[in-house]
């Protein structure tokens, strides 16, 4: 089966090596021991964009796998599972 | 100046190095199309460890640079600077 | 059309009901000048109640309103619109 | 000991009505069946100004409470009850 954000790819891989970036950055503020509040600026800043990438997996989530779970077979689990992992992210 | 957070900088290089395994993790499985929950699992697990390294940060910071300020002169600025950093996080 | 989340009316009508207490006790206790960080926790607590009946009522809604549409007629803009609701949630 | 939110009291006790509205108004749009997204829209409204208080209320903390108790006796206890405070914030 191909993943929901299969079209989505290339993008979410960008994201993703962006934000390795920021923490190789924050790793090397933290060894120069730069301020903790430009440090702290910049793990809020590592937090948005995890967030960003997950509502970006999400929204494929949603249009792909749990639309096809709901249209072939009602999709109760599905709904479930996708409820418990909004629920962990609003908690995360 | 020596950084407030001095005492605890192994440990956050060491939680910072691990959040950086973390995110490869995550660009493997989207190249090799892993299923979208786990993904986003593991991004909120991106987010936890990046909210306890912050949070280690400015426990630092509120009992090293803040309470210097706050001693040597009132510290008006610094606890303005704290509470918007504060609330950044929060919105983050 | 009967809302999705008919079945646990009463149980969400209970949970706002105690909401909506919490909050006239907040209240007094800012009256009565209460320390801020009892104030503070029962905000906390506020907020984590409301997201309780949130996630109730958004379990409801995918079970019925976009399952009924993603049937019906695709459900894409039923998709769309649970998506924008869910980012909207994240970062309340 | 005055409370450390004094001077805004009467802007946090306006907040704190509206939001008790707000509830009240949620309660009502169950009653009658409302759409899933506009409850849901309220409810992100609810936590959104709730945890505006809370920031309110936790920089006059941090001005007064966390401050005085920096400047009479060091404080560790507060700072300590503060990050803890700030913890929960960020988890409800």
């Amino acid at each position: 089966m191909a993943s929901s954000y299969e079209k989505h790819k290339g993008n979410i891989l960008v994201r993703l090596k962006r934000i390795e970036g920021q923490l190789r950055g924050i790793q090397r503020m933290v060894e120069e021991d730069k301020y903790c509040v430009d440090i702290l600026t910049q793990l809020s800043s590592v937090i948005a964009a995890s967030e960003k990438v997950g509502l970006i997996v999400l929204r494929d989530h949603i249009q792909g796998c749990v639309r096809d779970a709901v249209i072939r077979e009602n999709g109760e689990a599905s709904v479930q599972e996708l409820i418990d992992v909004v629920e962990r992210f609003l908690k995360s």
